[in-house]
């Protein structure tokens, strides 16, 4: 018998937040100390009344005085704070073994860097994390012995595919791509795709930066970047094969030529649940994969003309240093802008483009050079898209 | 630096023996002490020429003395053996580290044991060896320690999916079949098939009896029984799925809903050289997987109406004890009779099923038990196909 694990969850009223509670009531051995959250209290209030956790922290002053006084009746009342103070103090409560990073966007940034500093397992789902600050997210969990284990699908793949081997006899990661809603469609055609196609998404119901990024294909690049950091592999031993199913979540090639493949339904709780019992595995919260349902599992080269997004993020990370950062700011810039209606669909790309070839990389092994990077990326990407506005 | 490998072959003439040859030449610190051929001398001069091992055994006397003839001109002479003795030399050769058991038939049996009961390491290709005798088999290994590494390409693969895995938390394993050449057939069609039509097979070149095994499935209802026992998985916890293009190799899925699998191309070099290497895995002998060149796999549950042998297979398993070598004795007299024209291709599995009914399992802890029930099916199975014939 081991005794039950504690987790702190930030981002609790999101996708992946929602899904690692309903994983945690499957699991039953589970606690949950600490919860963070946005702005969506109710729902936040009735998880509280759920899971009773001794800590939670919401975005503001003024949400903590609504969730005061929404859990004022409760039996066990937690303790509230807020900002990225209470972030943090999830991050780092000192029963949590596991802290589920699951915030969307740079403001998990800060709070996941002190859980992996406070030697906690992060059971990663926050995507800047290692695309903006990977050097310094991994020095910082080689100093504490914090192990990242990802919970999204591809890197949560990849990591079982890694199970039984060892690096040294790995030849490359193999990351799937489901290809997009535009995996079919000419060069021409895609240039001038519109808001609802790009946000038609064939396989998943996401938020629609994400989805545009899986449009682009800019969400894989990420991934590759992601990749490089947790399981220290070069641009060139990283690549990436279309796979419309995204029932082959992830692959590794070793170097007698055998490939290993993780599979399973597209169910976010697996690779949640993965991340929680790591190492050990436990009974499925999810459904089984009936492959001979699937029938058919297609494969094709991902045409880098097409999606140059891609190309991109290959070159960002051998360019190294800051440079992903920057593709990454300007990359939520222009993202913004094609959903806001300012710019084409293939103007993503070229703006993303423009900003990486006005940057010259430097060591990103601060938090400040990052952050520097970032900005001046996002600044200089707000300037191609409308001189004028950017000038005011 | 380990120092460098000793292995013995038996069947070095055979297909898995000249590729598992091929194999050495391509690691370079493997070194073959001791080979074992049937009759075909002359490639087996041309490999003692270049193998230079210190025993050579071939299957009878006359055999021997062309032997001592063609080697009399040698630097280096190896000693002479034949017959059984001069397999189990073979076998349990001193220096030998590993012994690749790649004889076809029951003459593989014997030696095969006294290698396991040497404590060898055994890269297994022989089939009978498990699907006749598995307890007996696997007691042996338990009691010297033997390590089992099978060579064919489905438990090659089993083999490497469980290698990161608890067999505790696994929930089954799932062997693929190409289907054969009638896996689009109706059922009518299949049972009147002839020769030429089953012995088409649309993926591999192999030997007439295994390529008919292939065409009514049996091959993978022997393979689902060697299953057993190599991994220790009852009936119940090992399932087959139809995969024309033989690119998955076979699966593991695992409590947690994950499936495992291993992929790679068609060619036994690679499985070879893992179950030389394991549990390290060295360079590439043979050509590297390229999916998006594949483009498709299919997959389709087997019909157990249209190809009921491997439902007998699933029987006999869970019949356990002798019923095993009963159905492989009657299945390999009645492939025979088909091969010789004697019987339909619907028959073979008639005949199997009726020997198999007309067999009281016992229990097979005993090499006599096995080879008595190994004969008295051969014999019902021989008056099934022509009574008249085996009353004289």
């Amino acid at each position: 018998m081991t005794k039950a694990k504690a987790i702190s969850i930030l981002g609790s009223t999101g996708s992946i937040g929602c899904n690692t509670l309903k994983v945690v009531e499957h699991l039953g051995d589970v606690r949950v100390v600490a919860m963070a959250a946005g702005r969506n209290i109710e729902k936040f209030v009735e998880q509280i009344e759920r899971f009773s956790p001794e800590l939670v922290a919401c975005s503001d002053e003024e949400c903590a005085v609504l969730l005061e006084r929404a859990t004022a009746k409760l039996d066990k009342r937690p303790r509230i704070e807020c900002g990225e103070a209470g972030l943090v103090a999830v991050a780092t409560h000192e029963e949590a073994d596991i802290v589920v990073s699951a915030t969307v966007g740079a403001v998990g940034f800060i709070p996941t860097l002190r859980a992996i500093e406070a030697g906690k397992r992060i059971a990663l789902a926050n995507k800047e994390t290692l695309v903006m600050a990977g050097e310094l997210m991994t020095a910082a969990a080689a100093a504490s012995g914090a192990e990242i284990v990802p919970v999204d699908s591809e890197h949560n793949a990849i990591h079982q595919c890694l199970r039984g081997e060892r690096k040294t006899e790995v030849r490359r990661l193999i990351l799937t791509a489901s290809g997009g809603p535009f995996r079919t469609w000419s060069k021409e055609k895609i240039l001038s795709a519109t808001r609802e196609q790009a946000l038609d998404h064939p396989n998943w119901k996401m938020g629609e930066k994400i989805t545009i990024d899986s449009a682009t294909l800019m969400n894989k690049g990420l991934e590759v970047i992601e990749a490089k950091w947790l399981f220290g592999f070069d641009a060139d031993d990283i690549s990436v094969i279309v796979h419309p199913q995204s029932v082959v979540h992830s692959m590794v090639e070793l170097v007698d030529g055998s490939v290993i493949a993780q599979m399973g339904v597209p169910d976010m709780k697996h690779a949640i649940q993965y991340a929680l019992t790591y190492p050990d595995r436990h009974g499925a919260s999810c459904d089984r994969l009936d492959l001979a349902g699937v029938g058919k599992l297609e494969f094709e080269d991902p045409d880098l003309e097409r999606f140059p997004c891609l190309s991109l993020a290959f070159e960002a990370l051998k360019a190294g240093g800051t440079m992903p950062a920057v593709l990454n700011a300007a990359n939520e810039v222009s993202v913004q802008a094609f959903l806001d209606g300012k710019i084409s669909f293939g103007e993503i790309a070229t703006i993303n483009a423009g900003v990486m070839r006005g940057h010259t990389s430097e060591a990103a092994n601060t938090l400040s050079a990052v952050l520097e990077a970032d900005a001046s990326a996002r600044q200089r990407a707000i300037m191609a898209i409308s001189p004028a506005a950017a000038a005011n």
